[in-house]
């Protein structure tokens, strides 16, 4: 069993590489090799299995051809700019999320073409693939009319998977991951990073900025469930899935009210105090732009999990980020 | 008020040709210059216009730029490899469909950059990009879900259309055209062919194959009402569309066995009896997964009006294709 990881870097990626290593083995083999890419050379932790770094740009000439050559019989693909950085700069989102997405897919065709490879091929997507107006509860045949960049990008994402799954040049799924919360580590460019500031810096007694009102409702999906979905999607039975190879993930549909009420519960009146609202349309606008709740059946059916509560995502936090001091990132 | 025809040479292409020249004017101001480009040189039509034409593939490197710094007013943007094509070629479906709608999105996206250009771009787009479960009338907010690489294409196009007018790069509008009957001239490798088929050869006393039953419900408009439509998304108010710039056309929905009684009433006994049944399982599976029936309410409010029957289908392909010796085609 050889595995390929594109955006090892990541948050999920890192969390991926290290969930994998404790496990061992995937669909019932044994991992032997693993390659983590990413547009920065990744830490390789110490392990019994062969494990390479390469850094580099997934949308470069040849790049994808090399790393596909070696067969890996799972591929992994999170490489991805994020929706504030693919908005601030149009032209490096295309080239990450589209031409990186196409370069890696044309690779593997490929090799199909050449031997019959068919590998199965994990891509994570995202819920920023649908637009306004959406009813309360999003369904699973809504259109995909994105209002930003990124959506975009990872909506053509999607289509492509699709297409090139039902050509059987591979055994594409792709998954909408809901909203990352607690987020590890520093903020980043995504719109929706506040969502994870809020309460990972509070709960390490640093002051966190809200930019939008409480009544905000959304959906989550703790790191821990994120990392439990990218392994089952690399193992679930995708025969039952017919063109539309992209699932809801499950999520936790909640207010930021309820988030600091769950934060209230963890860390006190002085957690929430160091929340200071700074009202920011641009990003308001974004984050509006987004689903509240999902009705995911099809992944429900599968064995997909959700979140139960804000305070099993704190809980989780706390217990992967900060009590075990980040060695299970 | 300059006009660039992407795809001029195709059966649409020509008759909107005809049309404009007819027509003298666009957006109520007279056209001075059309530039109708093509695969292959396209005929140009005497005219007190300037009509300039170009053969070229709009894939290849700068030809989408050439043609853009003209900086016409309206972009017809109809040139696309037909679904059967795209199906049996893969590579050129792709490069066609795909890679030249990017290039010329990017010609434009970096005309705006240098200069503030910003077109209106009338792209056709296709009921293929709509899949299998389908309910009997497709609403608005289905998803795209496409059960063919040309629909895949399709589906791409329309959302890269959809972020670049977001962005202001260019003022879009998609156009999801019904079925095209009764299609002039010979048969394309198009798997909706025969629709037009066993209509056209018999009325001209011709045989003709019909590979499905005659149960199989589809979504028709004719070649007059689908130029109505390409003219009317030139002069349309768009501010209204949000981003969702794509709109179902209105339709005539009938099913083949309508048809054949519309034929019968206009040609007799003689003209059915030259339909010949030739059951093709490929042909309908692709068929089978293309919609029944719109409710295209957009478009309704807009004012684009569909067919009223496959009388009327008929009548207008004998009035402009057949008593007119084609001098309107």
């Amino acid at each position: 069993m050889k595995i390929l990881i594109l955006g090892a870097g990541g948050m999920i990626g890192r969390k991926l590489t290290a969930a994998l290593l404790r496990k061992g083995e995937l669909t019932g083999r044994p991992i032997q090799a693993m390659t983590l890419a990413d547009v920065v050379e990744t830490d390789v932790p110490a392990s019994s299995v062969a494990l390479r770094a390469v850094a580099a740009d997934l949308s470069a000439p040849g790049v994808a051809a090399e790393l596909v050559a070696e067969r890996p019989d799972i591929v992994f693909h999170l490489a991805a700019i994020v929706s504030g950085e693919a908005e601030a700069d149009f032209e490096k989102g295309y080239r990450i999320n589209l031409d990186g997405t196409r370069e890696l897919f044309e690779a593997v065709r490929r090799e199909h073409a050449a031997s019959g490879y068919q590998p199965r091929l994990v891509f994570t997507s995202s819920v920023a693939v649908f637009g306004q107006p959406l009813p309360p509860v999003v369904p699973e045949t809504q259109v995909l009319a994105p209002l930003s960049s990124y959506g975009t990008q990872k909506a053509i994402g999607e289509l492509l998977l699709a297409d090139y799954s039902r050509r059987g040049f591979m055994d594409g799924i792709g998954i909408r991951l809901p909203t990352i919360v607690i987020r590890p580590g520093k903020p980043n460019k995504a719109a929706s990073g506040f969502f994870s500031g809020i309460l990972r810096e509070p709960l390490a007694g640093l002051p966190a900025t809200l930019p939008v009102g409480d009544e905000v409702r959304h959906w989550f999906a703790s790191p821990r469930r994120a990392v439990e979905f990218v392994l089952k999607a690399a193992e679930v039975d995708t025969s039952g899935l017919g063109v539309r190879r992209t699932l809801d993930m499950p999520g936790l549909s909640a207010t930021v009210g309820e988030a600091i009420e769950a934060l209230r519960r963890a860390g006190g009146e002085e957690a929430v105090a160091l929340i200071q609202r700074e009202p920011d349309d641009a990003v308001k606008r974004i984050i509006e732009s987004w689903p509240e709740a999902f009705d995911p059946q099809r992944a429900l059916a599968l064995g997909f999990e959700a979140d139960a509560s804000f305070d099993e995502i704190i809980r989780r936090h706390l217990e992967d980020e900060v009590a075990g001091n980040g060695k299970r990132a």
